[in-house]
């Protein structure tokens, strides 16, 4: 009982400083998302995919998450972007706090969008609130069709999935049929994007997706 | 500071109840491995394969681990296997006490060999002692070829690494060398057995690492 205790007291203290972040992107005018995954989905892929295609358009920053290394992070700033790494050591997901300090050296100013990437694992990082405006989960084909039913908590916290690395699919089991109907069970008013950052099949519709969600906040 | 202190404590009961575990499997006879890795990575599809190879040669049982769901399970049992499996709802790992729970339930006599298949997670699991002999680590290779950097305290922690959907190296970006490399420099004297439970190859000396254990366990 006493771990249950400590950890509602640690949600409840990350909660008040996610809502301090809240205020803060939201007096910046920035739209945020929290991007989750299992470890080599495809969220650094994704991230530079989406500069690629986002250059010039709409200026965004990337908040990176890891155990270890700034590989992420250069990998991102290799296009330009304005990034900043956050080594968490043992830590297997992002808190708000982490991202709370982070914003003392991370410059929002003229930023339109900002990723935050949390550390690779489909448990952890659901639940902890950082502040975001959304969630988005990137599932890849090769990790299997039965995930949304074993990682339940995960795909309930992320109204967006995205289903990466579908160029794999003729040579991976997985079906897509059985995990959109998986998904609609969990999220029914929920939205999935189908794609490859490998192929660029389906990056359109995740590019409008971006700017529709930045355009609405904007207003 | 006070999280710090209270994972410590988690980490030294739960370390006693595994000496426990330990003490028990040995005087039962019985080799026990810690199956680790991300999501998907094919924990299940190695233990479905290796039931086949290894039936009315050494038999064995398994713990599944899992947030929700019983598919594991089903999948395993299928292949004649007696399993249990432990639900952990929102518990990104396994711990010895959980495992010392489920054997009041799990009859050990006549095996010689059990898998604890932990939570998918390249994180949480890491640290925790459940009492086996040993650990092995499954790395997919389209998780791509970064991850014993990213995750190093995983494969500090497992002296066999286990490559797994080598059937997928000429669709996804890793290169092997370049893993091989970095996992010498983390485990020098480890073991890295590449294989694909899909097309077989490889298999023959996963088998024959698992017979060689199980031997010199039994001397």
């Amino acid at each position: 009982m006493v771990e249950i205790k400590v950890l509602q007291n640690v949600l409840k203290a990350n909660d008040a400083i996610a809502a301090e972040n809240r205020k803060r992107f939201k007096e910046t005018g920035v739209y945020v998302i929290d991007l989750m995954s299992s470890p080599g989905a495809g969220k650094t892929t994704l991230l530079e995919q989406t500069a690629k295609r986002l250059a010039g358009e709409i200026p965004f920053g990337v908040i990176e998450g890891d155990l270890a290394t700034a590989a992420d992070a250069e990998r991102v700033a290799a296009h330009g972007v304005p990034v900043l790494q956050i080594n968490t050591g043992k830590g297997c997901h992002l808190d708000a706090n982490q991202i709370h300090n982070a914003l003392q050296h991370f410059d929002l100013e003229g930023l339109q969008l900002l990723f935050i990437e949390n550390v690779g694992n489909l448990v952890c990082p659901a639940e902890f609130d950082l502040g975001q405006q959304t969630k988005v989960l990137i599932l890849s084909t090769p990790e299997g069709d039965d995930k949304p039913e074993k990682y339940p908590v995960m795909f309930q916290q992320c109204p967006t999935l995205v289903i990466n690395k579908i160029d794999l699919l003729p040579y991976v089991p997985f079906d897509l049929d059985k995990v959109r109907a998986l998904v609609r069970k969990i999220q029914p008013e929920g939205r999935i994007l189908e794609l490859s950052c490998s192929t660029g099949e389906g990056m359109d519709a995740w590019i409008d997706f971006l700017r529709d969600q930045v355009s609405r906040s904007v207003r």
